[in-house]
């Protein structure tokens, strides 16, 4: 049943204190919530006003009313279900191909996005610094649009973790070369920095290659792109060159 | 001065509507407003909380306090300055290298990323339906982060236009060749769907060529890129083969 004190708990999932305290995260929608049964995470609970339509186990699932639903929800329009999921162990994977290193990444947009771009070009990991946006925060869970289900993603110290890395670390630099003219190896890790500073001073000195997606517009006024976008337009390109 | 019937009507321009009505819609901030003499736009007067920050000429500044601000500002943080500018006569170009056409782009983030984009590979213009969002629209405007003055834009009738094109139509469509393997022309217009349904079919009838963005990713549950990345990726592959 939805209580008082559950939807309070609920309600208190948007903060990361509490999603840690309880270990426990929202996934909203029908569609993603279908998928979880196909991933590593569980699901404890499900709110639903249309439990007919969720091809999950029915025991999890509990009847509620549209009323109770907005209580529950973190979007503006709610939709069918809200599935109450336990936060999953981190592991690292071991790198085989390409993995994305995010340096400070702050917008849950941007850190959404970046994960539906790994899981459209199949990139199965991304390591951020333990000042990006925690990626169970309901807004990056939402724009990714279900593909947190199927990237790995842990927080660590980057610094530690680049400096004992074995394979090219290539960050984004203004002054950097051409990606169109560099030569991706087979294996790396692709650095993107924060929204404003890009990558930080103590992380920089780490890569092993610098490039760039040259402006074509002539104008200096133009602003760099943002760092989702910059993302997707490289991973466009890396996967050409294979 | 910011009298009570003044920002009536600035706090309507949120609306087609009185934009049209009375040919304004409104730039905010102070980097882009310094940005505005430098551009085809006229600006009728500004509203600043600091204009001594601001290089523009002095006579169409108004000093506003704060307060004043929020009241006409369309931000949930307003910032410095907000010029009213006159709506510009719409005019095409001949198009000699790339142009973008949008086919019933709904949401305002999209239409002012794909602005954003065009100004940074440097496309003149990009040519919309007539049921594409409206691009004075507050919220495009603000998207674009100031690349609407470097870039064209004209509503026509699609069907029409792309009837008495002389260039290649080529357009994205799931079943289309993957853009790796395409050879683009030197000349072409680059046709971008609806969010939700894509291009209607009456346009999707007049495409010369169909392309797509392969997935490589294996799970089918991976959503579609947004319009906005994948215009963003394949221009970012177009630029490469020039």
């Amino acid at each position: 049943m939805l209580t008082a004190h559950k939807i309070k708990i609920l309600q208190s999932l948007d903060q990361k204190k509490f999603r840690q305290k309880y270990n426990l995260f929202l996934v909203e929608g029908n569609k993603t919530v279908k998928e979880i049964p196909f991933s590593e995470y569980k699901i404890k609970e499900i709110f639903s006003v249309n439990p007919d339509s969720l091809s999950v186990e029915t025991s999890l699932i509990t009847e509620i009313l549209p009323s109770e639903l907005k209580k529950i929800s973190f979007l503006q329009h709610p939709k069918d279900s809200v599935a109450v999921c336990e936060l999953k162990e981190e592991r690292i994977l071991e790198n085989d191909s390409v993995q994305i290193i995010l340096d400070g990444i702050q917008d849950p947009g941007n850190l959404g996005t970046i994960i539906r771009l790994a899981d459209w070009f199949g990139i199965s990991q991304i390591i951020c610094s333990e000042d990006t946006v925690d990626f169970y925060n309901p807004k990056v869970i939402q724009a990714s649009m279900g593909s947190f289900l199927r990237v790995n993603l842990v927080y660590q110290n980057l610094e530690s973790y680049l400096s004992n890395c074995d394979s090219a670390i290539i960050g984004t630099d203004m002054d950097g070369e051409s990606f169109y003219d560099y030569s991706f190896p087979k294996k790396f890790n692709l650095v993107m920095g924060n929204e404003g500073n890009g990558i930080r001073p103590e992380i920089e000195k780490l890569l092993t290659d610098k490039i760039t997606i040259p402006r074509f517009g002539k104008s200096q006024a133009t602003e760099s792109l943002n760092v989702s976008m910059a993302t997707g337009i490289i991973l466009g390109q890396i996967f050409n060159k294979k």
